[in-house]
């Protein structure tokens, strides 16, 4: 008998309250308690973008909300400036490319978060630019980018607009949508959401909209004009995900009764105890600045295959974690702790850890880094 | 938000797919596809009871079953041997005063195991002795009776019958029921067998369902005859408890796929980490010799109030354990590992209560007694 440990940057735990409301019969979603839902989770969902702008909700993937967010905005021939520190700034710059869209790519070394004045000097330069993209989370080095900064930056010029993904962010840090001024924020449901995969959810400002009047790309299923003419009717333009959408119904009620602050205060403290832990235990970040409190991506000890870090700790200990991708293959293993997760998710994790690497002949001292998050996470 | 750990001895966590076959549509207990589960676990609970005995199903606590193991044996003025070492103990003892049958108490210090000898020696002293009442493992205590013993003792008379309380046993350490020559063994759903509460299981043996036939006293709802009568048939008298006997089929499915070894293995070793892991914080434990595998009792350091430790592992850290009772409360504090549990429980359980001692003023290493059990349960 193995218990399982989700521990993998999404999907995350789903929460007993809302997998009870998920298995709740289907409603028809044309029928009048199906719009009355769906105009309680939208309104949450601009309380949770800290917006007043309609937020809305696809039945995709979070891919599919960053899909929409360059065919919805951009033409063939348009240029934007593409922030890629790391595999999901890597996916701006190829969804770009698949819509025609010249794409000015600011590379940013991998566990690292970008310079807002390389964004600044490049606006500069390039006026014509008509988006920026960026991540506010980048999960494959477990780095947040500086939002609010870069927001302040593109908010000066008015031809261009900030699109955020925030994937891994909203719901784990702090993301005002308006008070910053972000166009577009997007978000998906498996994450701080603590939903399975299935809807994503993108806000757009009145600046955006306009943007879109003009776009000349097509867009069907994610066609967001389309889509807010339904969904501020409490409809939706094709079917909605009806099990989903009673899911998401629980999680805005629980989040809404922790409070936001309390959400993110929660969040910040686990990431710090799984940091000051993993460290405690002798281990490094792999972050060089600015980590995202979503996920910890820690390097592989010396003579330490992260790989078999990541598959011993689902094999012996039922614990999926994520590895390392592209060149950070064996090189790094990350821990999540967004979403449903208290205390004990990250001394179990730490402890974890700590148990294989002693199993892979890595000299640790179990508990050193359990003792460390133990003394954080104290009441 | 404050995730829930349920660490009391019983009820215990209910695995997911138990919670999903309870969930089933209800099936109406005359039809033919109930009688056929009703067989499946009839069966799968004679190998689990190691038995070749019917073993009863009943839709109450584990009382219930207590209740009708005096009833349908005793007769109002027949003599009972009742070990009484703890709140369990007690309880048989009140049963068959209930039911008009004499008592000789053999009373043992609560945290001590009985000495077989004892009882070896009652039975000679009295030879109309028509039962010997015990608990496999009494949880008041953590205390685990030397079961098999007691049966080799009893075997040598013919008109005396040994009762085995086995509600926090049976499934967690090896209860050999007929290679021992237990007569009647009793457990409950809510312990090892990871369902809610609500059903009782006995074991009958021909020597005392030869006692069965003679009985004075009533017994209606728990008439194990009656019952017998219908079971073998997969029938039962009453209605049965249906969402609960599906739950049970799931159990049984698992606890097989497991195999009974090491079902044993795991809970020893989880039983073995966990006293160790407290002794590694400094920490004593209450049973002075024979340690049940099912549940640690702990003592209360000097100074610091069992009761306070176990409300602020509830309150602080949504962890439920069990205090002490009667002349114990404030005294000791109660863990359980038996059931869905594996090593993240017991080091969970440790942690939190490092953290609880430490919030109290105690003064205890945090990680002490993690990094033992760590040691212990390292793959």
């Amino acid at each position: 008998m193995l218990k399982r440990y989700l521990l993998a940057p999404g999907p995350t735990p789903v929460p007993p309250e809302v997998l009870l409301a998920m298995a709740k019969p289907i409603i028809h979603h044309r029928a009048p308690e199906f719009a009355q839902i769906f105009g309680e989770v939208r309104e949450d969902l601009k309380w949770l973008f800290q917006t007043t702008n309609d937020v809305l909700i696809f039945a995709s993937s979070g891919t599919g909300g960053m899909e929409g967010a360059v065919s919805n905005f951009l033409s063939p021939g348009d240029k934007a400036l593409v922030v890629n520190g790391g595999k999901f700034g890597e996916r701006w710059g190829k969804l770009c490319k698949t819509f025609g869209v010249q794409v000015i790519e600011l590379k940013v070394e991998w566990g690292h978060a970008v310079n807002p004045q390389a964004v600044a000097d490049a606006l500069k330069k390039d006026p014509s630019i008509k988006a920026v993209f960026v991540q506010a989370s980048e999960t494959s080095t477990g780095v947040a980018h500086p939002t609010k900064a870069l927001a302040e930056i593109v908010k000066l010029h008015d031809g261009t607009i900030l699109v955020v993904d925030a994937i891994t962010a909203l719901g784990v840090f702090d993301i005002q949508t308006d008070a910053w001024g972000i166009d577009v924020v997007i978000t998906g449901s498996q994450k701080a959401l603590m939903l399975p995969p299935g809807l994503a959810f993108v806000s757009v400002s009145e600046k955006a909209w306009q943007m879109a009047d003009k776009t000349k790309n097509a867009a069907f299923y994610f066609n967001f004009k389309k889509e807010r003419e339904s969904q501020v009717k409490n409809q939706t333009a094709y079917t909605p995900a009806v099990s989903m959408i009673l899911g998401l119904q629980e999680v805005l009620r629980m989040l809404k009764a922790e409070g936001l602050e309390n959400v993110f205060l929660r969040q910040t403290r686990l990431a710090h105890a799984m940091r000051e832990g993993a460290k405690a235990a002798g281990l490094s970040l792999f972050p060089k600045e600015s980590p995202s409190d979503a996920l910890t991506a820690i390097c592989s000890p010396d003579g330490v295959d992260g790989q078999a870090i990541y598959k011993n700790l689902r094999v012996q200990y039922g614990m999926t974690a994520a590895g390392g991708q592209d060149h950070l293959k064996g090189k790094i293993f990350r821990l999540s702790h967004m979403g449903y997760m208290d205390s004990f998710d990250v001394i179990t994790a730490l402890a974890a850890v700590e148990m294989v690497l002693k199993g892979l002949g890595h000299s640790v001292k179990l508990g050193s880094g359990v003792a460390k998050a133990q003394e954080l996470l104290m009441a």
